[in-house]
């Protein structure tokens, strides 16, 4: 049963809504930019690509029924829309990336009637996610060259087919080794707060049929001082142009746990989450999240009322932690400020 | 409102159940052994040197009702009751110290008549509960030295107030440092599994009045990256002669992330937590606990049903990670298999 985590479906998107995971696969259909937008703000669609084909589908739904009769009043809408978008999530560049496309899509049609525009903003949308599905498998067959059969592979988050509208980002690799006819075993930590690792990366790799054990964030590294782990691969929501990553909170200690024990440690994802715009990962903005992600479990209280708390979604591992980083275009490996200058933003 | 984790109340031994905190404050009278081992196996009690003096009082409570008329038959009462005890956790040495304590309690006492030797068991176990509150006294005073005004400080599991009779060990040291006048503030991790970070740790603190931030466990290495942490403080389970440690699971990650950041990393705990007799951290025992710990957070479900669990309650820190290990006797520094040697077992 293949995941398909957003599509467009009859003119409304069409997601699973993963805070519902795994225990129970729901879908919603969004007819507004609105409730598209709530489903980002709340995770209910998640990872970065993900988040690039919501939000150009985000446009889609707020443009629709645009009453503008010329282009400067669509153009002032589209902003007014895509600023609406860019404030649901700040760290992910994909969608920021997405956005951009949608506003120069507008640009390169604005001669043409206003349901044209519409239209070529649907297209670009849907190109999107074709695209999207492409690299995916691509980046797979990049990656998958690393794998030897036997691996075991250490995942973070979920990088998986929750995160695009396919195969996914680190999880793809390993589906395509495993169609590749390699043994891949997986060990994924639950990746508190909010589980992705737990919720989704375990269900779908069971869905796949991959060998998959779960721990808690805090035992990656009592593996790999066991020689239990032989990769890690994580996703990655935005690259400066030094290497520096920024991915979901715990994946700088996975990578210094790493490095301390001599296990390679490779990011993947696509292209368009490397921003060459920033030079490095302290200038990446890390969304801070609700204090109740980690004082409480399904609406039960864990801690004592009154505590303070530090919730950052993301940290930022130093390029000098990462083995390589796995692209639809290939391996990039170190001196990233060398190597990545030639990915076209 | 001091915190009594456990006490001997007119022949029964009272336990805070600290499966119930924080949210509920509640007590448990254990008339047999058979409750109290069932509260050490189910972590009602836990913390290294709680369950030394939690031994024995299962041991005074084992043997109360002995019906022995002779020596030997009493020391074979005993031996089982000892087994009993033996078998509820593997790991924190201090519970077979103890163990071995009243034991040879009973074995001096041989000459003498039964009800005497009962006698002798329970003020042996008073004993422990006496030294322990010196000790915890003491290793605080030990510790506070190091501490200066403004230090923030992570801490990992539970090493308080909750694991001792009285004062604790790692927190010990920040309750002495406030009495001193120094502002300290807290750095929490939740410590999954069982959550004695957000649990119990958080609760203390804000009893104690200490300021304390509450994290996820993939957050500390964030933290010391940002350099927002001055020093870490754990405490143990069970030292090795070589100096490594065993200590609640994720302790291991947390060195190496101390030591990467260059965060001075403190194990604070009595002497009796060091087991001369094991040469290196890969004798010591590590105890596997249910998976349900992980796939569940109070009964509902967060991962699928069938994924495989690793759950180990503790890890072990090799001792170049450990900088200082701070006991009653004062602090002890590397090359531990040197400076460890005057510990009298």
């Amino acid at each position: 049963m293949p995941i398909v985590t957003i599509e467009w479906k009859k003119g409304k998107v069409k997601i699973i809504d993963q805070t519902k995971l795994p225990l129970r696969l729901v879908h919603i259909y969004c007819e507004d930019v609105k409730t598209l937008r709530e489903a980002i703000f709340s995770l209910k669609i998640r990872g970065a690509p993900a988040l690039g084909i919501a939000g150009a589908f985000g446009v889609v739904l707020g443009m629709q029924n645009s009453s503008a009769t010329d282009f400067p009043s669509f153009r002032r809408e589209l902003e007014e829309v895509i600023d609406y978008l860019s404030s649901s999530r700040p760290t992910a560049v994909d969608l920021f990336w997405a956005l951009k496309r949608m506003r120069n899509c507008a640009e390169k049609s604005k001669d043409q009637e206003i349901p044209r525009i519409k239209d070529a903003l649907q297209e670009e949308a849907l190109q999107i996610i074709q695209e999207d599905k492409t690299r995916s498998r691509q980046m797979a067959k990049e990656g998958a060259h690393l794998i030897k059969d036997g691996d075991r592979i250490l995942t973070h988050c979920n990088a998986g087919a929750l995160v695009t509208a396919d195969y996914g980002t680190a999880l793809g690799v390993i589906y395509r080794a495993k169609e590749e006819g390699k043994t891949v075993t997986v060990f994924a930590d639950e990746t508190r707060p909010l589980l992705q690792g737990a919720r989704l990366t375990t269900w779908e790799l069971l869905q796949a049929g991959v060998e998959v054990t779960l721990i808690c964030d805090n035992m990656a590294g009592d593996l790999m001082q066991r020689r239990k782990i032989d990769k890690v691969l994580v996703g990655a929501d935005r690259i400066a142009s030094n290497g520096d990553v920024a991915n979901k909170i715990g994946t700088y200690t996975v990578a210094v746990l790493a490095k301390e024990n001599k296990v390679p440690f490779y990011v993947v994802c696509p292209i368009s989450s490397i921003d060459l715009e920033i030079p490095s990962g302290k200038m990446i903005p890390i969304e801070q999240r609700n204090c109740q992600e980690v004082t409480e479990f399904g609406r039960k209280r864990v801690a004592p009322p009154g505590v303070k708390v530090y919730n950052p979604a993301f940290d930022i591992t130093p390029a000098r932690y990462v083995t390589g980083i796995i692209t639809e275009k290939g391996m990039y490996r170190p001196p990233y400020r060398e190597t990545l200058k030639e990915v076209k933003g």
